[in-house]
């Protein structure tokens, strides 16, 4: 899947990925009115809401990238509405031939880390057969728990030909409080657990890169060129673009001399586009998905800076 | 929440918590030809198994018992149906004055720990009113993403007076990769991680403890003992006792003087009973929740001995 991945960044020359992290207060107040009036003001309704927010996005920007990361915290916000309309969003993705990176942050111990490997990227046997519960191409992957709740999730990508990212230096202000410890050997605790992405990746690579990938934030560039140096054959998904504060110029760290090594993820900044400058003049409510295609296409242009 | 934990913890004279991990080779045969017969060899039918699996431990326990810890993973492996029988499950012991600690070990940035928060612990507004998604009573938080990813649970749960345990030391081999890392001041980072467990339990008190309490694996005796000096005031939620390895005499250091201070967990050690010594040679599958009880029995006699 990281093969594909590639390909589809190589060919539609974005090395973006559009983050479906809908909140009910992004959707344009037509879409959800029409919900309540059709499921009632109710999860079921929420999620009609929000499942017609995400196909219109989707409908408008698949041409142009390679995949979507939906955040699966806001469908379970929605209990087990929400939920279904993560599924059928993966579903619907994946028919518009995206790669969807679900952004699960999952991580246990090894038993359970294998159960959540085969709900989100495997297939479980019930009976005498097997069944794809939930169906992501990639997983976000905490490694809080070391090599042994990490390594099922490995295990289950290469049976069924799929990715992971596991978090290494987050985006957000206050990532540094543990990730940033000065741990023995002079080393900040992230670069030590890139250290292992690197040595996880290694026995797990597609053609050119491993399935075993790495989340950096935008946010922190100059940590990003390190690491990027530690994990040479790591993809690394960068999230914290637009919105958490990244810009384009910022993101040349990440990537490799190749012009691969690095997916960025805009979330607000592509779905939001038509409530904030400099799209809320041109676009209103009703033309949302035009202004994040509008979005997409300038930062496309944006990030071709650091290629 | 964390009182009533505490009072049902000194009625039943039970520091006890059964883990709710059902795996399908768990469930005995004819339950499982069962819900294959009404539902197929299907998500459905393997979620229907799970939950007349769960139903029946839990009515064979509950006067015993003060919680159960249902690990959400074992459910996500079953996609919807799983979910819907995970929620199914909380319900009912809800229904029978359990307290529900759901295992989930969310964790992201903040906006998102919050969507996950709202999800697990409180309520969506949808419209006019507000809905409850998921309705656990506590969550497992991972803190590798720092305070900004942690106290979106804190404020929800103090708003609908729930509760948190956030993984300080885990109970797995590979735990000590990450956190034993010795940081600056030459503490391991479990212990960085406790101290601010403990800073953020202070302003969050029930009556005698915190309502933010931790995770810490009973096959960590030694670690126990300093963690419990460290954070006086809040619970400890003690994983790996039984099939995993830990044992009831070890486990004094995990408790205060007060006999109160940690709720231990047993998951298969219980609800796979009637698989294993001593108890199958005196139960057969068709009694696996008499012998869930008797393994529930000598759990607490076990435990006896450290308070």
């Amino acid at each position: 899947m990281i093969d594909k991945l590639i390909k589809e960044i190589k060919k539609k020359e974005a090395p973006i990925v559009v983050g479906l992290d809908p909140k009910l207060s992004y959707v344009p107040k037509h879409i959800r009115l029409d919900a309540y009036a059709a499921f009632g003001e109710t999860l079921e309704g929420a999620a009609a809401a929000i499942w017609r927010f995400n196909k219109e996005i989707i409908d408008a920007v698949e041409d142009l990238i390679p995949a979507v990361k939906p955040q699966i915290a806001m469908y379970e916000m929605l209990g087990l509405p929400g939920l279904e309309v993560f599924d059928r969003t993966c579903t619907y993705a994946q028919s518009k031939g995206l790669v969807v990176i679900g952004d699960i942050k999952r991580g246990d111990i090894g038993s359970t880390s294998e159960a959540y490997a085969i709900g989100h990227l495997g297939e479980k046997s019930v009976g005498d057969g097997y069944v794809a519960p939930f169906h992501e191409d990639f997983v976000t992957v905490n490694p809080y728990l070391g090599s042994d709740g990490v390594k099922p999730f490995i295990k289950v990508a290469k049976k069924h030909r799929k990715g992971i990212f596991v978090l290494v230096k987050t985006s957000n202000p206050s990532s540094g409080e543990f990730q940033d410890q000065i741990v023995e050997g002079g080393s900040p605790l992230y670069e030590l657990v890139a250290d292992k992405v690197a040595e996880w990746g290694q026995d797990h690579m597609g053609d050119d890169y491993s399935y075993v990938g790495a989340v950096v934030g935008a946010t922190y560039p100059e940590m990003g060129a390190a690491l990027r140096k530690r994990m040479p054959k790591n993809y690394i998904l960068v999230p914290g673009y637009g919105a958490q504060g990244g810009q384009g110029k910022d993101l040349k760290p990440f990537f490799n001399e190749d012009g691969l090594g690095a997916i960025v993820n805009s979330s607000r900044g592509i779905i939001c586009a038509y409530q904030n400058d400099p799209y809320c003049g041109k676009y209103g409510a009703v033309s949302f998905s035009d202004a994040a295609r509008a979005a997409v296409i300038d930062m496309i242009e944006d990030l071709k800076q650091v290629r």
